[in-house]
């Protein structure tokens, strides 16, 4: 989520953020909560898995925390569901998809190359580019008194884990960052896009 | 929640701290705990908040984990509640509310200096007095697996809120220290109070 | 849930882990989650009590995130869980039980300790031993939408407090330290197995 370097990538960064604020804001508009409520909702689904992964690596405050431009980023989300809630619902569903792939991908992505960056371990820095991407969605669920719907639905969470181990493992054996993160981000879209398009879920136990 | 100064802030603060603690305490034994929830509950309710706004500010081990005093006010508040449960169902309501509004104040105050204090910037600093004097409500409510009431009922976490703008604005122009913290808690009650008082609630977007 | 010493209490520590990661896999299963859910509360359930302590004591990044060991048996765990749901069924009861209230003990004790390391106070030292014991169970129900069972049932949370306290007390009063881990240890085990053989439940209030 929180990409230093450039400029650009501080803008997808985001945009990303607002999108992930506006799917929250629309979670909080179905759920009748209040301004207020859209408003949390909104935070806690775009900065929510960041704020976890910056706490459990130990960037405190974490970048949510510290610069007040993600926060904005996803009140704006918010507000946009809030007072457009009927229009954003007629949006296409592909157009949703693509942007909610996109989204995770560099979430997933650029939550495992800031563990890296923290000195984490290969194994644990995969598993804080999932938490990055799933995170958010996560919390917006548990504020429900839902089940978060990762748990349950679809390869999400996996695709981000998928992204997140191809960028590990290629600066593991020392490709070339910016390339590996570009390769990680697509895989993660890939099999998300993938996923929701053949209706692809994971294996469920037999049991109980 | 935690203003290191003065003696008579910090009986103000521990008494605020076991308010709330019977609070959390009563929803415990309205949810039919035993003994350890109550004691949870009034732990969660009375120094949720201030537990998560020092993870995310960065003042680690938060004030509540550092020193005891906060756990046991809190603990003590869950006690009364649970030994003396149906005395205090009896209590006046508009007393309930005062008391109420009043422990609000104190927190959204608190929670937005000790932010400033520790460079958070103005906007993300009235966030943390929100986060103050809302999340332990929030947490409870997590704990009961029910969405919490912040974000669909009434205005509370507004009143919070522009209490805490009131005195990071102030301080933010050079205003006296004490006078903004006067004046932001007084903000914070009144609304809250007329609030109750006249049923004011938040906008509700038209859909779904 | 992390005593740095001796090879053999790692092994131990590693095997109790894995232990709560079976437990929180068969959850997952009940609950009809897929696999990720299932690697998520094996997880939370084997480590979130752990990573919670960590965050609050200020040993960031926790334990659990710094070395990977910990994630791998609860992974293991929750693996074995999906893959011999059926067996693990038809284990008996009473092996379960003593499993069970052996890991309680293990964590509750290894966590008051880690507590008093890092200079927290006694009575937040026994605090933070019975979050390291009941806080895996406590994410995992929050997980799955549920109230804790940790604040309804039985003397669970009480038997990781007394342990936690006898080791706490002991300590203070100079006596050697591996005895009153092993006193402590001893002490919940036998609390949460008695509570369970005897039907113990802690005192509910007579309203609402």
């Amino acid at each position: 989520m929180k990409i230093d370097s450039d400029r650009s990538v501080l803008i997808i960064d985001l945009l990303a953020t607002a999108f992930l604020g506006i799917e929250g804001g629309m979670a909080a508009v179905d759920a009748h909560l209040d301004l207020f409520g859209v408003m949390v909702l909104s935070f806690a689904t775009a900065l929510g898995g960041g704020v976890i992964r910056d706490l459990l690596i130990g960037d405190i405050p974490p970048a949510a925390i510290r610069s007040e431009r993600y926060a904005i980023s996803a009140f704006a989300g918010g507000l946009l569901a809030f007072s457009l809630y009927r229009t954003i619902e007629h949006v296409p569903p592909l157009f949703m998809t693509i942007v909610d792939a996109a989204g995770l991908g560099l979430f997933a992505v650029a939550g495992a190359i800031k563990a890296l960056d923290h000195r984490i371990g290969p194994f644990m820095a995969v598993l804080m580019g999932t938490i990055t991407g799933v995170g958010g969605g996560t919390t917006r669920d548990i504020f429900l008194a839902k089940v978060p719907a990762v748990l349950r639905v679809e390869v999400y969470a996996v695709a981000a884990m998928a992204g997140a181990a191809v960028l590990v493992v290629g600066v593991r054996y020392g490709r070339p960052r910016a390339l590996m993160m570009f390769a990680g981000f697509f895989v993660c879209f890939l099999l998300r896009f993938i996923a929701v398009w053949q209706h692809w879920n994971l294996p469920r136990p037999a049991g109980p």
